[in-house]
């Protein structure tokens, strides 16, 4: 039974036992030494909370709301690729559980389910939709607007991947996607096929020279909130609102881009001061604990975005297992909230956060 | 023969090596990733005490006393619940230890022996007793009035734990009391199921809704002093003594409930520093040395309790394992004190405290 | 094939298995207890580089120059003793691959190749020449005449080898040349014996009274630039360029010298910024990514130079393991760039480095 | 052969092969959790050394003096207790070995040769002799008059011993010195019997009411210099020279007395700096390398004593052992010398530390 799984990594160990050694490793790993990889879960578990006693926590709540829509918990499901490695439904089992728990999934570009697959399944509700800009901007246009009929609510424009990061695994393994699934972006398009491995359909496919214009362009064809993933300084943070952005996510693309860039946490804080709540923010990268995204939102976020730990959920249990998942991270964060004397997701401040004193004796 | 085991640690594997898995896990385990069960060990480690020098040490001693009354060590024992799972007698083979080694325990509402057993046991002074409020106020009220009755000294009030924390491993194992313990917080009362696990008795029984002015309450229904157990920020500690604590004591519970929350050796300082005397400070967390005394005495405590060393010394040996456990911290901390020029308690100040002069070259 | 290995870790690990322990030792070790050895490279791990994004990265590349002669990459060869263990041809095959890749090779005085040998396959343009001193100043005279003639195009004068550091490996396995080679740094002089080992013929041979005088008259007989390889501190910068050094190598000589040395790239931004672009920098030692390079450019270094990497490519595939390794780190190297916003080399600045803020929550 | 030990680990490891378990772990064994005995070595290896080049390093030498005698070397041979567990002749080849390096031996106070057997060995000249102060005064006095009439050039009186340290291992495997061997302080005094345990015996003899006062008791009683050996910060530097003593060891005892006390490296500068050349101040503790040994004297040490690496050698070679162990670091120190572009134990200076730019970048 999924319940014996009490942890996230307990989630991470069983996923490992069950899929191929090729799909786990694309899922697992990050660029190079992966060193950016290990800081991003490292980072959370150097930054200390303050316990606080004594209040009354007998009622704490973790919902919250993004762009008006409310959400029963700020614990998001982040763009994931090819998710049907995982799963027999893949992105449907996903989706399925983002709905149960009340919240909200972002679907990839390079899903292994079709844009309408998952508005049929959601009854017109299937979430955000992740874009990858194409050289033809022709398809990206045509992508953006079906994205925007089928009920989609908001594009999430990933900005760090010009190029395919380095994941050395993945080129050991030469890594492919296996022959019975396809890339679906549309179920109609021969942009499926991905005979060249990753790397190739990325370096052929997707425009590398895309710039801050094209956000403004983006903006143009659609109605939707665009969000800008990616986001690893002030500067840029800045940029993306100067261009139009409605909100940004602090990610390093789970470590999987630049190795020895910055954990996303470590950064975060920097970035929401320089934010000013003009946009939500969100992070995304090494959230394994109710704990945090508790720290997260304490420096600054809005809600935080999940992707390995959706991904071990799908390949243990299928919608159930993703669900589960979530249902973790929930009361722990519940718990973390409770022992730091918090009630609600608009109590949490950076006042909860231990400043260590250094050379304090 | 006891003799073999000398020091805390070799206690702790000869433990693990007695105790079913199920009991052992409870009592060893921290919250989560356990990173502070490991950093309120490690903290005292990183702390460094200057030796001195041709100082007369042939007549160390370390008596001290607690609300007047004397003891022959500043080592006291933490409450701990549960104690029947590591010797047949559990709380009163602790009792007679600290009879026996001339110090203070502190009996756990949780306890598998009643407040009766060790007021009968030891002759109407059975020590200190700590209180989980219960939802039930009435419960609560007769349960401090009983034990001022039965000649418990002073109450300590727990309040980090409007929830029990998640310690994955109990969860894990499903954890609960072997069928032949009770809870036996009085000996007449159904409080003593425990059919649903731990989790749901104290989220069926304790009160998460507890604020300050339940300390005012409590104040007023006792004459016994009353210390506010779990205290880990100046702010709470100011808290404590505005609502009418007699005492505070720094604890995180042993790194059993928020996880990532500092160690509390090092929160130790700014909060002796807050209370200024007003009131006695005790800290508990992660002592495993004579040393770690004598730095948390530097640093401001009166006293410390210890926990878990004491249930290894009690699984290893019952009542003398708990003795010879308080015997070997005795003799470090006679050593650690001649190693620092100290004669006795009242003379241990911040000033063997070694303070590392980053880059001083 | 040559494509199963990914990462210049795996080229290592390769040529372990290929490799007599006593050729593999000699080309890994570091002086001592490793400790600097190990610092050359975790220094770079870390420092942290800053994603930029939605920067047109269509066409990066990695061209610079180097006293005027434009090279396909700022990745160059350095100076590494003895290459004809390591594959048949040895010095012939590594300034073959940096012909293929378009870099530069700096042969190594106590090279198994003569300085004709690879002037004449490179017809009449074999690189730069790394020179060590002899005692006899006559012989160091001649060399540096004949190396002009021959083609060479720069002299690097290694400073930091009065003695052969101790290498504990070495000693251990009384490192010698194997029979069948020699030391050619003359085809005709009986200067290629190494009966004695190796820091016998360096404390026979090489000169450790040499002064910064010798810098002046090095000059003096030579009209190719001097580069002063082995600077560690910024006052050794200073007299370098006050010498009339025309380029400085910062290097530690891959920590086979001075063991508990800093590693290069902490000691590089305080040199750069004392040189002040008077005269190129370049860094050596421990650059193991793409990434690396990126940031030695980035702290103030003109292009870098690559020891052992070259030692395990040549080991494991001659002329197109060397050409590999390039390669590897080349794309390695665009990648970095377009993770960071920038298009070419004159674009890198300190700008992407980012700053831990110490303390900051 | 000897020649086949390439560093003193080399030696312990061959050592720890050699010697019976109890006495390789009263050897090797530190106090407590060895927190200290690991950061006395760690220390040093953090600690970062700035090469120097093209100073003219020919003429390297290491010899220096103390108290007007000249020595070949600043590395001289701690006093250590117990030595013919190591080998057949224990102290007695020691001495040889200093002798033959030309260097000073310091006789424990509680070795397995006599003062007379050293004595006369040397002919007269057989080093310091190291001072336990009994409770029976007189005892003392005799002991350090005949030491003064026996030759012996200096008292060490050690002053952090009051009582022995908890070294965990010695308590568990009930150390005791071999049937066949005797503390022979005195070759006719019943002094030699240790059949209680060493701790028994330090308790019943030694003196733990030693205070300053004693210093001058000591001094008016010989005169011959006094060395204060255990000095671990300023004021007990101060205090020292206060009351006449004429050099400072600063000792932590190999780590074997107070457990997290900080490594004498550490404590060196500041001490150093306090005592402002008025007596010659001495280091030991964790040198294992000629570096080490350069770094004490830049951080303002006269000379260094080393402890273990004596053991080690005895234990694996007897004299010639000793005699390797000391050329080992004369070797290593005079390698280091020229790498940091110095000739001679008094050009050593805080300039060759290199200071780390914390938050540089
Ligand atoms: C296997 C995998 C596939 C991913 N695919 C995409 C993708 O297609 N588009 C995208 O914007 N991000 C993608 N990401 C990045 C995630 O959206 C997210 O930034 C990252 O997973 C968060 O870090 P975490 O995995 O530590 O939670 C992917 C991440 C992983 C692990
Ligand atoms: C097995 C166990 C049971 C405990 N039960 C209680 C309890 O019932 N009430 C309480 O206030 N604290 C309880 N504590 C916390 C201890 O009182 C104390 O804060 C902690 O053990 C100190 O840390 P240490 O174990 O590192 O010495 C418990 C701790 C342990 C390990
Ligand atoms: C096996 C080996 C031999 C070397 N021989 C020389 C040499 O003959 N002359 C020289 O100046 N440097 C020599 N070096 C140092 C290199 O030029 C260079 O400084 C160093 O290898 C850079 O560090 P890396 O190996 O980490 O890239 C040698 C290095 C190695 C590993
Ligand atoms: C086995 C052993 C025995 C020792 N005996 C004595 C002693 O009798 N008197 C004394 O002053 N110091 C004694 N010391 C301490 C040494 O003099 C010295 O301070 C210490 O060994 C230096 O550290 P090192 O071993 O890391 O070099 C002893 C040390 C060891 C390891």
């Amino acid at each position: 039974a999924m319940s014996q799984f009490v942890n996230i990594n307990e989630f991470k160990i069983e996923a490992q036992k069950k899929l191929p050694k090729m799909a786990y490793d694309y899922y697992a790993s990050g660029a190079n030494d992966q060193i950016t990889l290990a800081d991003n879960e490292n980072s959370f578990k150097r930054i200390k909370l303050i316990p606080r006693c004594l209040v009354d926590v007998s009622n704490v709540n973790i919902k919250t709301s993004i762009f008006g829509v409310d959400i029963k918990t700020p614990i998001m499901i982040a763009p994931a690729a090819m998710q049907k490695m995982a799963s027999h439904l893949g992105e449907l089992d996903t989706l399925a559980a983002a709905h149960e728990m009340g919240t909200i999934m972002t679907l990839s570009s390079l899903s292994t389910s079709s844009v309408e697959e998952l508005s049929e399944q959601s009854k017109g509700n299937p979430g955000w939709f992740q874009l990858y800009v194409f050289k033809d901007r022709k398809i990206s246009e045509d992508l953006v607007k079906r994205a925007e009929r089928l009920g989609y609510t908001a594009i999430v424009l990933t900005v760090d991947t010009p190029y395919l990061g380095k994941r050395d695994a993945d080129y050991k393994n030469k890594f492919h996607l296996p022959l019975n699934l396809q890339l679906k972006i549309f179920s109609h398009l021969p942009l499926s096929k991905l005979d060249g491995g990753l790397n190739n359909y990325m370096a052929t496919m997707i425009d590398p020279a895309l710039t801050w214009k094209d956000v403004q362009w983006l903006k143009s064809i659609t109605k939707l909130p665009v969000l800008v993933k990616g986001i690893m300084c002030p500067e840029d943070a800045e940029l993306s609102i100067k261009h139009g952005a409605d909100g940004i996510i602090v990610s390093n693309h789970g470590a999987r881009q630049l190795d020895t860039c910055p954990s996303t946490i470590d950064v975060l804080y920097p970035i929401s001061k320089a934010v000013r709540g003009r946009v939500p923010v969100i992070l995304d990268g090494g959230v394994r604990r109710g704990s945090d995204v508790l720290k997260a939102l304490a420096l600054g976020a809005n809600t935080v975005m999940i992707g390995r730990p959706i991904l071990w959920g799908l390949s243990v249990g299928g919608q159930a297992g993703v669900s589960r998942v979530i249902k973790l991270l929930n009361d722990e964060l519940l718990l973390a909230m409770a022992f730091t004397g918090l009630n609600s997701v608009k109590e949490i401040s950076p006042a909860i956060i231990y400043k260590h004193p250094l050379s304090k004796f």
